[in-house]
Formats: C-alpha cells, sequence, structure tokens
C-alpha cells in the first residue's frame, strides 16, 4: 500500500473540484490506496509540504456532492512554474522530500497547460532519478486550448453561463426603441474557443450574437465597421460577442507578463465600444462577464462536472490498472449523436505547453461568425443541469477553511 | 364591457415578464373586459398607437409559462417624460385619441419611479377632463427604491443573483495564497438596496462581502483605507461590495443627463481599484456585474415571481372591485417569520419622483457595513427557485418578435 497526493493548479474553474472528487472517490475505494493527499495552492503546498488528509476531511456524503457543486479550487491553487532541473534541482528536491516523508507513490495534477509543464518536468525528473513516483495530468481549464484532449473539464460549463448570459443580455438590449449595439468580452487569451461557443444560441433560433471575433481570425477594424453597418441593416439591437485576445491595432496592451510570459491583455470590450462610438449615432456598450464566467457553478453544464469526475476516476484507473506516469487523460469523441465520449491517455509532452486554437476552417469566410460545425461539436457540452442545494435561497458551496 | 392597455416601462428586470402575466391573466377572465392590448415602448406604443392584441398573442400554457420566466420587458420599454399638460397637452391628447379609436378604458403601467410621474400626470389629465380612463402603477425596480411598498418586484431576482455571484466570485478570488482585494460594483445610483442586500450570504456563515458601501453613507477615502487594512488582518481574500452611487470625491463623473435628469455616475469599481492599488501592496480587481444583475431570469427568486404576477393580478382587481385610478400597488409585510405580505393600494402621488433610501439606521455605525435587521428583511425576498425549462442545454425564453 502507498499514499497519493492531489493538487489543483491555474485559473478556477466551476468543474475543478468535480475532478478532485473523481480521484478522491476511486483512490478512496482502491486497496492499492492508503492516505490521500491534499496539497494547498498546487505544487507549492507540495514545495512546502502543507498536505491535508482528504481521507479525514471528505468523510460526509453530503459534503461530498456539495464539493462536485463548488466553483474554483478548494484546495486552493498557484501559478507556479518549475525551473529546467538541469538549471537548478532544489525544488525538484523539495517535492520529492515532501513525497518521500508521506510515502507518496503518485502525484495527480489537476491543471492547464501550465500545469502539464510540471508534470511534465517532475515525471521526467523521477525517471531520470529511477525515482518510483508517478505523475498523471488531468486537464482543466475554461479556455479550452489543451491540445490531443477533444475538450477541457470546465468548458462547458463556461459554455454554458456565457449562452445563458448572452441571452439575458440580448433580451435586455431590446426593450428601447432606439438602435444600439452591445460588445460582450469574454475570456480567452490566445484562442477563442469560449468566445465561438457563444453561437449555441441559434441552436434555438436566436440570431444573437450577431458577429463573433476570435484571436484566431484577423481582426480588422475596416471590416468590423461594414460588418457592424451590415448587421444594423437588420437587427435594431445587435451583439457582438469578442474574444479578449483579438488584436486590436494600436490598442492598449498591459505590459504586465505573468510567470509563465503571458501578457494580460483586458479592456478589449471598452476599447471596442469607444472605436464603435466614434463611427456610428447608435448607443454602444460594452460589458465584461469577467470572472463569473469561470466560477458561475449554479448554471454549470451537467455533462461537464460529470466528465470532470469521470476523467478523475479514469486517472486513477490509468495509475492502478496500467501503472502509467507522464501522460495527461484526455477526452476522446466517439460520436456526436448520440454524443459519446471515451476517456484515454496521451504522453504529457504532447500537451504541455502547447495551445490548440480554435479551427480556421471554423471561422467563416466572412470571419466575423462560426460554422455549423463548431455549433455541433459545442452543443453536446452544455447538456443537462445539475441540482444544486439551496440554503436560505443560496446555492451552498463546500467549504474547506474560510 | 371594455377594452384595457398594459405597458411597461424603465429598465429592465427578471420579474416585469410575470407582472405582465398577471395583469393580462386575471383580465382575461374578468367578463368585464374585452380586448387586452400591450403598447410597444411603454408609453411611446400609446403615443403612436402601436398595440398588440395579447389575447391573439398569449393563447398557448406554456408560452405563458416561459414569459413568467423571461427576463426584460417582452413588450419593450421606454424613458419618455410627459410634459406637464399646462404647458403643452399635445402628448396627452394623442394618448387619449389613441384609447378612445380602441375603447381603452383602463391603462395599467409597469414601472418605476419615472414611470409612477406619467401614471400620476395622465390620471390627473383625466380627471380634470372628466375623462373615464383610469390609470393604475404596477411598481418594478430592481433599486427597491419605491416608496411607500416594502420591496419592489424585481428586486429579489437580482439581490438573489448578486448575492450567487458574489459568493462564487469569493470563491475565485480565495484560490491564489497572496492577499487579494476583489470589489463588485453593484447597481443602485441613489439608492443602495441591491448592494446591501449582498449581506444575505452571512446567513450561510459567509464572512464576505466584509464590506459594503452604499450611496446612504459618508464616503471617507481615508476612513475606506482603515477598513480594508482591518479585514486584511483577519482575511486572505476580501471582498468590497460597492454601490456604483457612492461619492468618491474627485471621482470621474460621466457628465450625461437622461430625459429624467439623472446623471450617469458608473465606473466607480474601477476608481476604487486604482485607489487601493495606491495604497495597498496587494493584487486588487473590481468586477462591474452590469446588466446581468437585473436581467438574470436563470437565477431568479421564485418570491419575487410569484409577488410579481400576484401584484399584476391585484392591479385589475383593484379596478374591478374598487374601480380605483390615480394608485400605486404596494406589498405591505405582515410578518417575516412566517414571511407574509399583503396587497394593497396607495395614491400614486406619493411614489411618483420619489426615492426611498436604503434606512440609515440599518447601516453600521462603522459606516462599512449592514446590520442583522437589514438581513433579516432582505432574506424572504430571494427565497425559492423557479423551475427553469432548457432547450439544447439554454434557458427557454418567450419571444415576441425578432
Amino acid at each position: 500500500m502507498f499514499n497519493i497526493a492531489i493538487a489543483q493548479s491555474g485559473g478556477p474553474t466551476a468543474a475543478i473540484n468535480a475532478s478532485l472528487s473523481g480521484v478522491f472517490s476511486r483512490s478512496a475505494i482502491s486497496p492499492e490506496i492508503d492516505e490521500i493527499y491534499g496539497a494547498e495552492n498546487g505544487i507549492e503546498g507540495i514545495l512546502n509540504d502543507r498536505l491535508v488528509n482528504l481521507r479525514n476531511i471528505l468523510t460526509d456524503e453530503h459534503d461530498k456532492e456539495l464539493l462536485i457543486n463548488t466553483p474554483s479550487t478548494v484546495l486552493g491553487s498557484c501559478r507556479f512554474k518549475l525551473k529546467d532541473a538541469s538549471a537548478d534541482d532544489s525544488d525538484y528536491k523539495k517535492i520529492l522530500d515532501t513525497f518521500n516523508r508521506h510515502n507518496i507513490k503518485a502525484f495527480f495534477y489537476i491543471g492547464g497547460n501550465d500545469s502539464m509543464d510540471t508534470v511534465l518536468k517532475l515525471d521526467k525528473y523521477f525517471r531520470e532519478k529511477g525515482v518510483d513516483i508517478r505523475v498523471i495530468g488531468v486537464p482543466k481549464t475554461i479556455d479550452n486550448d489543451l491540445p490531443e484532449t477533444d475538450h477541457t473539464p470546465g468548458f462547458g460549463s463556461a459554455a454554458k453561463y456565457v449562452a445563458t448570459s448572452l441571452q439575458e443580455i440580448i433580451r435586455d438590449s431590446r426593450v428601447y426603441s432606439i438602435p444600439s449595439i452591445t460588445i460582450v468580452e469574454i475570456m480567452g487569451r490566445d484562442a477563442g474557443w469560449l468566445a465561438a461557443s457563444s453561437c449555441v444560441l441559434r441552436a434555438n433560433g436566436e440570431p444573437a450574437p450577431h458577429l463573433i471575433y476570435l484571436p484566431e481570425g484577423e481582426f480588422s477594424p475596416e471590416k468590423y465597421l461594414k460588418d457592424i453597418e451590415n448587421v444594423m441593416k437588420r437587427y435594431k439591437a445587435v451583439l457582438v460577442a469578442v474574444s479578449e485576445g483579438i488584436r486590436f491595432p494600436g490598442s492598449y496592451y498591459d505590459d504586465t507578463v505573468d510567470a509563465f510570459g503571458h501578457t494580460q491583455n483586458a479592456g478589449i470590450g471598452k476599447i471596442l465600444e469607444n472605436y464603435t462610438k466614434e463611427h456610428f449615432p447608435y448607443k454602444v456598450r460594452s460589458i465584461e462577464l469577467n470572472v463569473m464566467q469561470r466560477c458561475s457553478s449554479h448554471i454549470a453544464s451537467l455533462t461537464d462536472l460529470n466528465e470532470a469526475r469521470r476523467i478523475g476516476e479514469a486517472a486513477v484507473d490509468a495509475l492502478i490498472k496500467d501503472n502509467k506516469s507522464g501522460v495527461m487523460m484526455i477526452f476522446k469523441r466517439i460520436s456526436n449523436n448520440p454524443y459519446r465520449v471515451e476517456i484515454v491517455d496521451t504522453p504529457v509532452e504532447n500537451a504541455a505547453n502547447k495551445e490548440k486554437k480554435f479551427p480556421s476552417e471554423w471561422i467563416t469566410d466572412e470571419g466575423n461568425n462560426v460554422t455549423i460545425d463548431a455549433l455541433n461539436y459545442f452543443l453536446p457540452l452544455i447538456q443537462g443541469e445539475p441540482v444544486i442545494e439551496y440554503r436560505n435561497g443560496i446555492p451552498v458551496h463546500f467549504r474547506l477553511n474560510q
């Protein structure tokens, strides 16, 4: 018997605790596994030996149910980049110390592109040193930009929130008799999946969003003005869905660079609002969906939550049954109708530090919308609603500590 | 037998269509009432004779259910101020023409403070001219700032959205190990009811929002810095709920003035974010809940929707049974536990063009939070969840036209 550790990393999602629940519950019934440790704040918790014993915490069936419907990461998160071991292996030694101290033989890391970099480096280090500790990545990101997997846990819930909110915003924007343009800025620094997913409203006959702009397309300010002019001929209230990452010539970019070298370019909605106002006499406003799009578990996709849990369980199976390490679990879509996926694994180097862009063939020739193939891809991911428990009229969250 | 007209006015809410449904359904079974007209874009639809026959449109039981759960105003809205009849009665004559042309003997106007001004003026004009057309106001506003009534339809749903979102935002903000401050800007130009309502999270043991600032209190930037300093001693991630209308000395105010003389002061969240960053080394961000807080019917309060429907029905009863005119329907709270309200009416001059402020005795001595009395007032208003119909994973809305 041996112990395992689980950690969560990167930006929060509505489904990342469902994956934690999946890893925990499958581990808890595996005879090979003794203690199940959760690391606080991702790999930082391993580095600093801040572990909690999840068997002692997740004892109550009701708490386990609440955990699945609680947004964000109950164990905390981090943005921490491991240096190359060849340059400086001090952190690797600290991590190994923690693992050895607690007889931890397997580490499950739930995260996105950057977290998979940690999985890759740790696995490589342990293999080179002949250390028998296995490392498995469980994907999550609302950006849906991880390679190899059909989609990522967390994305479906974010897409369902975005679609639901955009439909409410278009109802709101149509009330006055004057023409109006509403620009909604949607998360996705380099990949436009989430903004593109707003096309699902079309499945219910809703023409909004009338225009969709993604970082994968060429954004031309002149063409944008023509697009607006064209849709304003047909609609009184126009809704524009724009990915935060589109390149607007001369736009304001914050120079802040995070530990992974990403720039933080916020505010494209406001920029586009001002630009539109300069050229049209219409009422123009912009809305930023902000962090609500990644943490709105009250309108999560049941498909997403179930899959997030299942991929966590499958990660434990990959360890126990197949003795895997250095892999990331992935979804393979078997069919669209009925929707079916299977969960397999892929070498983590296929996903670490790489991004999967929205396919250019799913962007319309006009560059201002997406195709029916995109709609068919997105639709299954937002299906179903979890049963939310309310107390005093407010959803109940599971809280590890205040 | 006679005909009636209904119109909706002012900013959208999640419950205004429920009130329309209430007026319609009670009218539809009243033997005195023949045709039921809906005016497009509020009083503008009466002025310009843009009426729809609701008996022909709301024929399907399923559509009527959908209408209740559809946000914003299905008939459209307006911001239109009637001139004093003594100065210029041309619009009054146009309105009277429309009413006479369609044998309309009663007009129900669903709206806020400004719409009640229209109810007041029309009623006065008709009484002075000896015209037998009755005018009744049905309140709605997410701002909860109408006098006389215990609360307003639309407010409970907005409060439930705000509480639900703030709880998700605090989960999101706690994930990293570094200290952080999140400032959430909440609607309420002159009255802080909605920002204050975020205190309901306390009922479930959630300490956030740690600070609440309302336009009814004195806002001192120096005191604010001390408040932040104090709460940061106890909490790693602090959530500040701020009403958009607080007076920040030297702050940016947009000079736009609408037809009712209101200034549009947006952006206090951003201003406070920058001010906080100047004084603390912590991660600081601001979030604007924007129009989502007034149109998020997917997380509406069932209590609110039911009351909105009932107050619409009661308006018809006030006409048919009591021959009322020049009144606004109001809620009187009978008891808190169990929560009970009765619906009566009040002369509309008590509400028109007036605002009910958040009570100063419900603001704590420190000026940065609200009392338990406020919590007890708010809590019943957010109880219950409507059954939302989903198609393709998205809530289904009733749409009168595209």
